[in-house]
């Protein structure tokens, strides 16, 4: 049962006023964690995981950040990977960040509120399944459109 | 000057032993950041920004967290970027996934130290330069081969 390690070594988020000069400490947990196995097979092909590049294009919603947020932890569910830090940033004007750190990789997003725009990344190894996410996006942003690019990260052929 | 409003925030790391229901809590920063503008150019084209893959072969260094979090860091700097906030994870018995997210986007790292493999994504959109990145990786993990793909992402025209 993977226990989340993260969370007991508790590493200072660090003090206010102290993170100009040196930026937010890292949050390092102690080794703990196993990875759901190190290496994907994708369409017969080993490779160290799957990389999908998700566009969305006239989305909605991309400044809700409570949307975002359960909107990754759902896809993280989907997908039947196993979360271990997730992370949003809230711009101004507008416009999101966020990265969801994985057992299994991460899912990132970048938002473009005012262009209807999103950047997201689903990296999954092991047997974690990032195609799941792709209809939970569409629908959680009403994208009128969605472009999935594919890697396969790791190949020893080529990369 | 932008200050950081995450650590201000501080919203929870979470309690130890409430990990394993609700997955690590997301930490929200108010909207105070500016992003460092939406667009980038590249060679010409406009684009949300740039976004580049990177793969490390024959590398050296991958289990060694305190590296790898100096070397995002020194990526950052080199890149003339934002660090928001850094968080990392070291996985058992081996291998580290990382990411530093940005005011322009974010760097990304999981690592599979017992092949020599590590796999990066370095997105940045406005000003930063994601190229600069390269040497610092190539030099503090001692790679053999560094394999770069380059993606710019949100054009317009196709993805």
């Amino acid at each position: 049962m993977r226990q989340n390690a993260l969370l007991r070594s508790g590493k200072g988020l660090g003090t206010p006023g102290t993170a100009r000069k040196k930026a937010p400490v890292a949050v390092v947990a102690p080794a703990a964690e196993e990875r759901d196995d190190h290496f994907a097979l994708r369409h017969g092909v080993p490779c160290a995981g799957v990389h999908l590049i998700v566009d969305l294009h006239g989305a909605q919603g991309l400044d809700d950040i409570d949307l975002i947020e359960a909107t990754l932890r759902r896809c993280v569910t989907a997908a039947r990977a196993t979360l271990l830090h997730i992370h949003l940033h809230h711009f101004h004007p507008n416009g999101v960040s966020g990265v969801a750190v994985l057992a299994e990789s991460h899912i990132s997003i970048h938002t473009w509120p005012d262009a209807g725009y999103a950047a997201l990344d689903v990296f999954m190894c092991g047997k974690a399944d990032p195609d799941a996410c792709i209809p939970i996006l569409r629908a959680a942003f009403r994208a009128k459109r969605v472009a999935v690019k594919e890697l396969l990260r790791g190949r020893t052929a080529d990369d």
